[in-house]
């Protein structure tokens, strides 16, 4: 079969791979529907030294069963599922207290052995821990938000509901790339009321002022957070959705969350430090948040993506090939495109 | 009257200071029946510039009101009350939200102005909002309990409260000063069935385990985070009170928090940064705490010190009266002295 593979910072090919099998009995294969790129994966585009072999790339994908090993029930061949970033066993006890991002017997996909979501075919590790079927069918209008609850739809899930965001809490979110515009999606679901986005690119902000966003901030920084606190006399939100990961934006998060409130973190850390000093202790701030267990939150957002009361689909404006994932990594690393679907 | 004044490093001096008097309607006239010093007084006795003037300092005490300004409602001359460590109006919003050391109208005794708790007698700025009544004779075998009210039991109370605990959850404590022996307290007070209490001083570890630590760890660092991982099946604990304020601290504090967990922080910062990196981002680690609203937790944990169900006096080893003082700060400086109470 055919699969994206990464040889370092701007590199990015596809190209023919071994096909998937079945190697354990709690195995599936998956041929792929819908995958795409994450914003995540642009870390590695930016900076991953060069490597002769290459590695697999991808961990959003939704598809048709295949195949499952003989251990693996609920699921059969011709079924639908959305797979989430991190596949689990469900059965330990990390899994069971919904934290499957540190299942015992989980992992990432794309390393030691296992397929990246951006190809024709994926074998499941875990398959009846990982996979969520969906009740559509595989040519559904649906695909594009269904989609979404593999990755960026639960992570800003995830980081309103660690920052506790409610009907009483004042949010800002930063970051208006696709999991910062779901974070704002989330947050109005969840019922906030009260939604400062920050972001410079108008077209993005758009749409999250479409997604719930109720100001938009521009600027950034020091300013940024001065236009923040002006808007909410002076005190700042009580949640803070941090969906960027490097540390400037921590420092603006903790900038314009208001004394006793929650910053809450999905951008992955492209940082070591933190600066939770003598000030943060004594506005009791909380940093929470952490890589989303995607599994853990498909069940409840599911019906709303099916009754389309939600759309994150909409943070995908562009669709490509298995040709097209290379253009499609370019466009979004310059930012001409906010996230990239694509169709095997 | 005399005062407890510091003038630098090593230099805590007992002199004469004026009178106070009630200086607006809100104010309250103390006179201080039991005070005492706090870990965190360590911190200016360890490192402070010289001074000419010198500053008070103290901010723990219990005593007998001597006179209320025109606006104090329920409180009269002769009761007995304790201020927490922190002033507040108790009508502001963050007040209300039991967020009292942010309170909008209060602050820090021994600064600006405001008398410190190691004297004689003290004007209570905001005292409706400040002062707790307390329904025990000033000759009560119950005061140095009842003093502990004022800090260190509801900072080790607010450390277990903010770390979510509760019967399910497997607890570490980091440091055996009267803040973690508190925190230890606190966590079995919730409920906190496995306590482990990380701390070198067998004398305090000892009480740790009376107040119900079920395990102590001597071992710092990288062994000590291993001696708590073998405890716990190599998992960490749910929750891990930090009780010290050096980086250290938290860092063996990251080490042995379990996946999904809270580090919830009371100790000072004597830092500037964490290292709240992609590993802990990975993991999914909370880090929150900060200073207590003690004010928001007194009225829960007085009934219970009135009954003797806990006894945090228990911490004070050491009782001197004002002239004393000087040599208390050495002896809790050189580690000879837990805690130490003061009759002025």
């Amino acid at each position: 079969m055919r699969a994206t593979v990464i040889y370092g910072a701007g590199d990015v090919r596809v190209e023919a791979v071994p096909d998937p099998v079945i190697q354990r009995p709690t195995d599936a294969l998956v041929r792929v529907v819908r995958a795409c790129i994450c914003g995540s994966d642009l870390w590695p585009y930016g900076s991953m030294p060069d490597s002769d072999t290459g590695e697999r790339i991808g961990h959003e994908f939704l598809g048709v069963i295949e195949d499952v090993g003989s251990e693996v029930g609920g699921l059969a061949r011709g079924d639908l599922v959305v797979a989430p970033f991190v596949w689990s066993d469900g059965t330990c006890d990390f899994c069971r207290e919904g934290l499957q991002t540190s299942c015992r017997h989980g992992g990432l996909w794309a390393s030691n052995g296992i397929d990246g979501g951006q190809g024709e075919a994926v074998r499941v590790p875990q398959a009846w821990g990982t996979l969520v079927k969906l009740p559509v069918a595989p040519d559904s209008a649906l695909l594009p938000s269904l989609l979404t609850l593999s990755d960026v739809f639960p992570t800003g899930h995830h980081c309103a509901v660690k920052a506790g965001v409610n009907p009483r809490t004042t949010v800002t979110v930063i970051g208006d790339g696709a999991v910062g515009l779901c974070a704002v999606l989330a947050a109005k679901r969840l019922g906030a009321e009260r939604i400062i986005l920050m972001g410079r690119h108008a077209d993005r902000t758009d749409l999250g002022v479409q997604f719930g966003a109720t100001d938009v901030v521009a600027e950034r920084g020091a300013e940024g957070i001065e236009r923040v606190r002006e808007l909410t006399g002076g005190d700042g939100t009580h949640a803070v959705l941090e969906c960027v990961g490097y540390r400037a934006a921590v420092e603006t998060a903790l900038g314009v969350v208001r004394d006793g409130g929650v910053v809450s973190r999905v951008g992955a850390p492209q940082y070591q430090d933190l600066p939770l000093d003598f000030g943060t202790f004594m506005r009791n701030i909380t940093l929470t948040g952490g890589v989303a267990p995607a599994r853990a939150y498909i069940g409840e957002l599911l019906p709303d993506v099916l009754d389309g009361r939600v759309e994150p689909g909409r943070v995908f404006d562009r669709a490509v090939g298995l040709d097209g994932v290379p253009d499609g990594y370019r466009a979004m690393a310059d930012r001409k495109a906010l996230k990239v679907l694509i169709t095997p």
